[in-house]
């Protein structure tokens, strides 16, 4: 994600002063706690302790379970941004992007009960009354616009197959990669995402990708 | 799916002798059902309802939710094989096989409600407790058998794109498929779920397809 995307997503400050600090804590541990017991299974007793606070104060900070959802979704996508994409607002280079994708779905590959956490999520969010669909459909639309910078690189320095049309490849890729997460966690001796997907890239991109 | 997989299948009965013709008009309605209101919000109340008999009635033929929802995946998998990829039993054309995808994906996108009920079905199941994780990891595998017996027919043709690496290829393209439903689910308006799927084809198939 550049810095300019960053400014325009909701505000989920890097600097803690005062009941941030605590803010930040009670979202990586509630992370963890949805991976372990499920987003649907969870009680907001359980939450709380599992973030160290008491009811109380989690509802001081998330008065619903869904603002926490909200919050953790937020953060892991920060987290998997800054991990993964540090791109410094330079223009996307499209063989660096993919290299990165491949790395972050290789990460997910090991913390089977966050991408179950995800993949359940997206998916439920897809009704038309989820509290989180607003959230996965802005999200799928900034990955939309990243991916395609990427795309549009390959293509103008003329890195993809001859026969493959940019437009729409990254809705596909993307939806690729959801996809696999679902068999895989079906089948997690059979399939492996991160060869899945450098497999598929192999098919689009004319060279190999760097890493 | 071909006569000899339908026939490894669980049993549901084509020919539907007494109370087997009741069963199915119940699995029918039940799809629809689950379709309008989710499976999670249906009760078994409702679902009686809906499919016209009491909650007696329904329990007889189903003790469960989970064993009604079961069937109904059944059924819907025995429909669409039959209305997409009627084989008889032949050998699978490669280009028939996709053909007849395509067509499936643009069927499913004039059923959102039935498309959100499986992707939140499928993902839900990848929880190592839920009910229809053996049903959907099956019905991967089976999915996956057929798919990859259409790759290695346009591989054996030599239809494939000279660069394109037939192991692995069905794994990836189910995974489009299934992953395009939560974006189109979410971005109906801008996501066309057989035009993306005919898109990634032509990226890997060397020929136009039929029809």
């Amino acid at each position: 994600m550049t810095k300019a995307q960053a400014a325009t997503r909701p505000a989920t400050s890097r600097n803690y002063p005062k009941g941030e600090r605590r803010r930040a804590q009670i979202i990586k541990a509630a992370l963890t706690a949805f991976g372990q017991v499920g987003y649907r299974h969870a009680s907001t007793v359980q939450l709380a302790a599992a973030c160290g606070v008491s009811r109380a104060g989690l509802l001081h900070h998330f008065p619903t379970k869904e603002s926490l959802l909200e919050a953790v979704l937020e953060e892991r996508e920060l987290q998997d941004d800054q991990h993964f994409f540090r791109t410094d607002g330079d223009p996307i280079d499209g063989l660096e992007y993919f290299a990165s994708m491949i790395r972050l779905v290789a990460h997910n590959q090991a913390n089977p009960l966050v991408v179950s956490l995800f993949a359940v999520l997206s998916s439920e969010a897809t009704t038309a009354d989820h509290p989180a669909r607003p959230y996965f459909a802005a999200r799928y639309e900034r990955a939309r616009s990243q991916m395609t910078q990427a795309v549009e690189d390959l293509a103008a320095r003329d890195l993809l197959h001859s026969h493959v049309a940019p437009s729409g490849l990254a809705v596909s890729l993307i939806a690729l990669i959801d996809g696999l997460q679902v068999q895989w966690l079906l089948s997690p001796d059979t399939i492996d995402m991160p060869e899945h997907l450098r497999s598929m890239l192999r098919n689009v991109i004319s060279v190999e990708l760097p890493g």
